[in-house]
């Protein structure tokens, strides 16, 4: 691998949200895994390291996907017309069953890995099944594509299927094992993910709790997706005065423990509150909200607030891997949201969902997303040549049109510095 | 040309809103550009026609498109963080203006229409702009390529640029000679285009009307998409009840005169009514809904009024030319209208959403969108060979997978019997 090289392009990105850098025709040079510059002119101590020249297409940080099960790529697209139960009970759980068996599980996370590869992500927070080996072997097929991000085995012991439920002590046994299991990988890590509140006991939450301290493990779940599940956890969890807190409880929100929570559509301004202080992440999942009939998230609130917030793909919620997908979802439901809810709150703008999808996003992993000197090196390259127009567009609006109108699928791919494709 | 042949293959259609019929493995027999039936073998007297065969692949009608901007294909995707004000001022206005020269127009109709052709649109109903010999050229362009459709000269003598602002003389005497020049085209006939109750003066829709019945020409605008237009309306046509009677009185809407108007997302009971009673057909364009901020049409509840109804892109209010997307779009929004504004109005279903792209909107150019015996014999074939999965999937499913997933691009084209591709 090329610890020092340089690529040529046409480079974009937002160091703040909402402001877009545009840097046409430089360098931008990546020194042990990291940023090092752009640059107009090679700097006299990069003269003659190996330039890799994109010519006149976009280089744009990779995008980071917050929320998406692996599990459930096989299905996407399918049973659209359903309410969410029935969805879950007709596709996800029966489907998540399958990964019982390893056969299964290669097959389908291998077509999960090939097209989270081709794409435009470079970290993901992925979402497995109960099932420890078969977590482990997307890991594996993860870390070997050269991918990051969090993966999880799922805990579930209560409201599901008896073919999916485990019991509360062999969640937490094989959830012990699978954390040992997980220390050789370095890339892909793993992520404590109990399903959401009303799949697990008070019993196993406390347990999840007590191996996220002793492991110093990362943690996602779902938050405040729909009214009807947030009325069911405040049955479950009488005692915890908002959804959240019910996972606040058992140490597994924030604070010590890096947290990221998908949805968050209805979460008040306590819940909030308590996200912000606690450097808790806003998973937006746009497409999945309309396609389960969720709602819309306030992102613009979020965004005052100064809450940290990226974006998800949600498949099979959503149907689209490609978070340039979700990059338009979530400024089109923001319009309807500015029509239908509240006017006081703006739409978002390009500049701001690419900031959600790179460094908005990307700082759930560290130093990721942006092209500051000292992010982790990952970029992607995108052609606009096969999209016909007759108009002369600038850059910015070139950036437009890739993330409205191509495919998303970019032609070079650079993830901690290594050069996937 | 063959005047009968067979396409053999997975052949799915609605025949009415909402229901799927699947003719797995059938022949679907054209016979003098019109269907003659679908058969699991082929009839004694169709022995030996020639044989399309498409495998395992699916077989849809044509679908339909009934409401497009040619002369704006050439920014979709841009300025999608503009106003609709400022966005017609800075990108349609400047943009239509260039449609004065001919070599510009040339080049950016053919790009249109090129990938008018590679869609999986066999139908549309077309904006040009307000110069006659420019749209005269994108019927030109269109008819050649084998689509069939209507396309309008724009008319537009008030609240517009001065440098696209038609005097009213001007704008009726370019549309009577347009209108005499289309005399040779059958495959793409002219539409009476006044852009929108704000461009044209009284006189001219006055003009409008007379030219419409003297040529028995059909009628396409756009019809209360947002608020402040519909108050606007009401301010410059203060003896008009609703917006739609502003349309009404000069004798374009509906009745006689075959009428097709965009969005509707405001139209009350009474515009509504009206509509119903003379068969005004309303274009749902959900994306370009979205994009300008406008809000979500009541499709339901135009369903269960029986309304006539259609799918449009609405392109470049909407981004993408593909009534696949627009499908999708519009059953993601009807679920966002359902949780934010009426949850008494159950949201639109994938056959459902089929029914409006096809025999729905088709209904507009005759017994067009539909297998049945006697309609005319639009067709495309799709491929999701390319969509991995490791799900065996039915072939409903297979459908969902090709709208929700495909690139909307047909293998094959067929349009009133002719092969396109």
């Amino acid at each position: 691998m090329e610890l020092t090289f340089a690529l040529r392009g046409n480079i974009l990105y937002t160091p703040a949200c909402g402001r877009l850098e545009l840097r046409p025709q430089q360098y931008l040079v990546c020194e042990k895994e990291l940023v090092a510059g752009i640059f107009t002119e090679l700097p006299e101590r990069f003269r003659g390291i190996p330039l890799h020249d994109h010519g006149d297409r976009l280089i744009l940080p990779g995008l980071v996907d917050l929320h998406v099960h692996a599990s459930q790529y096989a299905y996407r697209g399918l049973g659209m017309d359903m309410e969410l139960l029935d969805w879950l009970e007709q596709n996800a759980f029966p489907e998540e069953a399958r990964f019982a068996g390893m056969d299964y599980a290669d097959a389908a996370y291998r077509v999960f890995a090939e097209e989270l590869t081709r794409s435009a992500t470079t970290r993901a927070c992925v979402f497995a099944t109960v099932h420890r080996p078969a977590t482990l072997r997307l890991m594996e097929l993860l870390e070997k594509a050269g991918l990051r991000g969090f993966v999880g085995k799922l805990n579930m012991d209560s409201n599901c299927p008896d073919y999916l439920r485990e019991t509360t002590e062999g969640s937490l046994a094989e959830t012990r094992r699978w954390l040992e299991e997980s220390a050789g990988f370095s890339g892909v890590r793993p992520a404590i993910t109990p399903r959401f509140i009303p799949s697990c006991s008070q019993r196993l939450m406390d347990g999840l709790g007590q191996l996220r301290r002793e492991y110093g493990a990362a943690m996602q779940s779902h938050l405040s997706e729909n009214l009807s599940e947030i009325a069911w956890v405040r049955q479950l969890r009488p005692a915890a005065p908002f959804y959240g807190a019910a996972y606040a409880q058992p140490g597994l929100f924030g604070g010590e423990c890096p947290t990221v929570m998908a949805h968050c559509i209805w979460s008040g301004e306590e819940e909030r509150a308590l996200m912000k202080e606690r450097g808790v992440f806003l998973a937006h999942c746009p497409q999945s909200n309309m396609n389960v009939s969720s709602g819309i998230a306030p992102v613009r609130v979020w965004l005052r607030e100064g809450q940290k917030a990226g974006l998800g793909s949600d498949v099979a919620g959503g149907a689209h891997l490609s978070i340039f997908r979700a990059m338009t979802d979530a400024i089109q439901c923001s319009k309807l949201r500015w029509r239908l809810v509240d006017d006081s709150l703006p739409a978002l703008t390009l500049p701001e969902a690419l900031y959600l999808a790179t460094k908005g996003g990307g700082a759930f992993f560290g130093k990721v997303g942006s092209f500051e000197p000292g992010y982790e090196f990952d970029a992607i390259v995108m052609d606009d040549a096969g999209l016909p127009t007759t108009r002369q567009c600038t850059l910015a609006e070139r950036l437009e049109r890739v993330v409205w109108l191509s495919d998303g699928l970019p032609l070079a791919k650079y993830v901690a510095g290594r050069r996937l494709f």
